[in-house]
């Protein structure tokens, strides 16, 4: 914006051997760190690649994405390096809304008109790396056709049109295959050194956003929040172990009897409560980690259309653009003739499943009563441990299926296909995991069942799931990957980056989040029959911190991370799921020992039972929505940030708008 | 803005006999409409009075209002009359972003640069009479002073400072006592002929929110669908009712008898169904007239502080500005010690009149087995009377008390202040109409007395509330007001003006919106004891919707409306009530005649009900919910159209920033 012709002149310094050359005179450096490393086609003729090249240099109002592009070993490679020159970030950071700290020391959205004002603007750390890297992205997947531009190189068909994406087309035409962000060796090590290879209990999330962005950040400051929260579920459950075990050793004292079952009520209550409570102090952590962070303020966007979405040429109504259509009523014929059949029938193979499970158990049970011996004993655990299993290769399944059905509805916007996919496979995981608990509880009201199903899913589950996510690929990594991928001080740093390339994509955080949704459903759900679930899940998510921080480092290439301000859909999964804990822990309620005791002794008829529980569901559903709604979801200082904020974006936008007044007076009166 | 030294020479043409001169050649006119009236104090001397006309008259960026105003008959007299000419009211029309009909015929967000392609813009039915009357409002409760200044004909005490709120200080010194907008007689005239004084069944809901403004518009149009929506209710309850009493006649049939005691159970669910659907068929209504009147897409604006808050000096947070701030543990403490104990207090008094109706069933009942007769008969009923004249005499002292809690609990703003009000307000109404009926349905289980209970109410609530609301006033009105205010076509224009002063102010439509809650109530919690419930009510609506409009037109001053969305915070509570709607109606089912008839038969025991409810129950509710998802608050099309204004909104801003930069390169070549 701020080039001028005689700038242009002094602008042709070298800014790196081998370096696109900037345009702007204040974004001439001696150094330029590769930040993304773009991937070609095998096949891309050498003029391709140049004109790629040319075009990621060319500044923004020439129709370029003004960014700097390094075309490797030589013109000839198959890869090509992307940095950004300090102005290209700044003016993104605005358009991205990202808050920086303003010279008051305060968080301000950053205005790249008032950019001095800003601490550090001018050097490079006022961006993270994480978020360096979002904006090549960002500028590389917002490249769009000025006018029909045939490519060199390439056959006519791929000719662009008029706002043609010019990265989903040389995507789609094999020229891009992909795109990445590349791995700082040294941060990478210091990091890992903060994070999991000593014996430090805190995480440093500070760095972990810096260096994977706010998406990772928020992740694994869910994880480190939930952790620590099992701590007060965890040693309740071991005093309540403890009491009962020393309850039936002197089964004598009536008075240590009554004390052992009204621990079933107390954890009940207690794991409703802590659910409210945890999600709401999150939600005030995740605020307050967002205004660190700089996410508060996010600007808003109109969503492009998703690279796989197809339909008839039309005016959009809503930018009067003409691209693909894709009409309502035919996605939602889709959705009701196609993907809710074949979740249905899913949701059947899980009931099948379970029929499955139960005729294995009464198979065991009738083998175990015949036989009595250790074999028979382990064998009564086969069915669990089978179902379990077969539990585990059914979610894989659905989550390919998902995948495509999803696909298939052809959704516009990306975020319309994310929350569709998650809809789909958070039914299914809920039902998966948790139909044949609901079934042992309420229908076959068998608590001792219950119990050693809870046990054996938590253990195994756990042990899979480990060694599944860790173990093998580190085993494929060590000693099948590596040895191709010798590396040493005296390469050239294009072959250290080249080597990024042979690591596995990042599967993302849904797994991760999944995993831990169905763990805080045991606890919030069950954990009143088994009371030590808190302290095996407390075991679990120590181990887990450390794996996932490895796998993240480690194992995969670096993801992008878009600049999130809480963990998304995420947060509200959770929610339901603490809500459906209420219902749930009341019915197990009249399940407990004490109140069947006093049923059978005639001091309550069942529909006491039944009335009590009711009661009990209503109140407490009622105490749950006054303490979610007592407690404020930020913290007062967050909020009068926030307003804050937004007070003076206001102020700068009635101020632009009377700038441009003043500006127009000045023009005309010239 | 536009105004330039040249323009204000050419600008000094007079715009109407006595009004005060426009500085903007554009804004010339002959005859200018007075809109408003301010009614200024008894004891203002001459001089206040020229300085605040003069401070109406001055330009915006001189620290006016830049309105029109004129001194009524005289210099001295006590009133002042207030237009506005067409620059300032587009340029509020864009502050306050407001939507009108772009030269597509589309309705676009209103832009001040870009008024020539707006239709109509230049002339004054661009802007419906609420909106100018609103903007004018806006204006002056918008004045700050520039500098310090002393009031001309005022106590030194009242020398405004830096950035006071001039018209809350000249309220609070009793220079202006009242500011209201003025009735059109002719537009009224009009309006009242096709809204309540033929026997039309629609209302003219465009012309009474042009005429009164969105908050009136979208009452009556809720009162109107509301009424509607009554129609399948209404039928149902006269065939059950129909089908019942032949039931009754002819008790021999088994079948019928089944038939009859289902009608309870047809008219529950019904009722739970009916009222999800209603609501969200009410939001799809709601956004689409909202879309219509040009209020989608309003700018949010800083709370100013409301005219009681008061506080120590300080730094506000958000804006960096000195003003009375008040700590918000100051105001928790008001509220848990205060506020909290008495609202406590009022439900006990509540509970009081409840034990008191109790003794006095009792003691009629006694009467009547003793003396029967049609005198104890009728004394049947006193007990029910007493204590609903009671429960409105108690309603009313609350009114107060919760408004001056709410004054005493400080807050900053007027919306948190509105909010808090309307929380006491409708926690006591739900306590004060509601404990009765569920303690005779869910306590007492007798449903006989709930019968006659909701009988009596409905028919005595609704008497009472028609002849407090309309026949008190109208009578008034006509045989006490009106004999000193008799008007003829030859007095002047200012004396019809001035007899608006003596009519009463607008009470608001709280006390309408509270009615219509408590029927809404009436209807979705317990109609299926009681089936002629919708077809009372809708006897009752279509009455209301005359009375409501010949009171708003005739009874009061005209009122104020600011531009709303939607019906605020009523919507929340129409919603909550049809949430436990559904909780009511799965326990009301409990006590149906069929399934005790059941129950007495040994067919199923009292658990089984129980546990029948239960499911019912909660199945309802997961239904109510997923009706409620699956219906989109909004048509597509409305959808369109507001993706359509944010993108426009989005695109202006971006093309404004870019202007500005290449202005100020233009400015520096210079």
């Amino acid at each position: 914006m701020t080039t001028t012709n005689h700038d242009k002149a002094t602008a042709t310094t070298a800014t790196g051997p081998g370096w696109t050359k900037v345009s702007c005179p204040c974004c001439v450096s001696e150094r330029v760190e590769p930040l993304v490393l773009v991937k070609l086609g095998e096949k891309v003729r050498p003029e391709t690649k140049r004109w790629l090249i040319k075009l990621i240099g060319t500044p923004q109002k020439e129709g370029g994405a003004a960014l700097l592009a390094h075309p490797g070993e030589d013109a000839t490679g198959d890869i090509i390096m992307v940095s950004a020159p300090r102005c290209t970030l700044l003016q993104a950071t605005e358009e991205l809304g990202l808050c920086k700290t303003y010279n008051t020391g305060e968080m301000e959205t950053f205005s790249y008109d008032d950019r001095d004002n800003f601490r550090h603007s001018g050097k490079q750390i006022f961006l993270t790396l994480a978020e360096r890297q979002y904006i090549i992205k960002y500028e590389l997947e917002g490249l769009r056709a000025r006018r029909d531009v045939r490519i060199p190189g390439l056959a006519d068909n791929y000719t662009l049109q008029h706002r043609d994406n010019i990265w989903q087309k040389m995507t789609s035409a094999g020229v891009v295959v992909e795109t990445f962000p590349l791995h700082n060796r040294a941060r990478l090590k210091e990091l890992s050194k903060s994070w999991y290879s000593g014996n430090q209990l805190s995480q440093p999330l500070d760095s972990v956003n810096a260096y994977f962005g706010s998406t990772v950040g928020f992740y694994f400051s869910f994880l480190d929040f939930y952790t620590w929260s099992l701590l007060p579920p965890a040693i309740l459950g071991l005093c309540i172990t403890y009491f009962s075990m020393a309850g039936s050793q002197a089964e004598i004292h009536e008075e240590d009897a009554g004390l052992t079952a009204s621990g079933h009520m107390i954890q009940a209550v207690f794991s409703m409560l802590w659910s409210t409570v945890f999600m709401e102090l999150w939600k005030r952590r995740s605020s307050s980690q967002s205004y660190r962070w700089g996410t508060l303020h996010l600007a808003e966007r109109f969503a492009e259309p998703r690279p796989g979405f197809h339909g008839h040429l039309g005016m959009n109504p809503v930018t009067g653009r003409m691209e693909p259509l894709f009409p309502e009523w035919q996605r939602d014929l889709r959705m009701a003739l196609v993907s809710i059949p074949v979740v249905g029938l899913f949701l059947g193979m899980v009931v099948l499943g379970m029929l499955c499970f139960y005729w294995g158990e009464n198979q065991v049970m009738w083998l175990h009563d015949g036989w009595d011996s250790m074999v028979s004993q382990t064998l009564l655990y086969a069915p669990s441990v089978l179902h379990i299993v077969y539990t585990n290769m059914l979610a894989t399944v659905y989550k390919r299926v998902a995948q495509s059905l999803t696909e298939f509805e052809n959704h516009r916007e990306e975020s319309a296909f994310q929350n569709h996919l998650t809809a789909k496979v958070l039914v299914f995981t809920f039902f998966n995991y948790f139909a044949v608990l609901f079934h042992i509880a309420f229908v076959k009201q068998d608590v001792p069942l219950l119990r050693k199903r809870l046990a054996s899913l938590l253990i195994v589950t756990q042990l899979v799931n480990q060694v599944t996510e860790v173990v093998v690929p580190f085993l494929v990594d060590h000693f099948i990957s590596a040895p191709h991928r010798t590396e040493t001080e005296d390469d050239p740093e294009e072959d250290k980056f080249r080597n990024q390339i042979t690591l596995p994509v990042f599967p993302g955080l849904f797994a991760e989040y999944i995993e831990l949704l169905v763990q805080f459903g045991y606890l919030s759900l069950f954990s009143c029959v088994y009371p030590l679930t808190a302290v095996l899940l407390l075991i679990n998510n120590v181990m887990e911190i450390r794996s996932d921080a490895y796998k993240i480092c480690k194992l995969f290439r670096k993801p992008f991370s878009a600049p999130a301000a809480n963990m998304g859909v995420w947060q509200i999964a959770f929610e339901i799921l603490s809500f459906v804990a209420v219902v749930s822990n009341c019915w197990l309620l009249t399940l407990s020992p004490q109140l069947q005791r006093m049923h059978h002794e005639g001091q309550m008829s069942n529909t006491d039972i039944v009335l009590m529980a009711i009661l009990a569901e209503h109140v407490l559903i009622v105490v749950k929505v006054i303490v979610a709604a007592l407690i404020p979801d930020e913290p007062e200082w967050v909020r009068k940030k926030r307003a804050h904020m937004q007070y003076t974006s206001m102020q700068a936008l009635r101020q632009q708008v009377s700038t441009i007044a003043v500006h127009s007076l000045l023009l005309q009166d010239k």
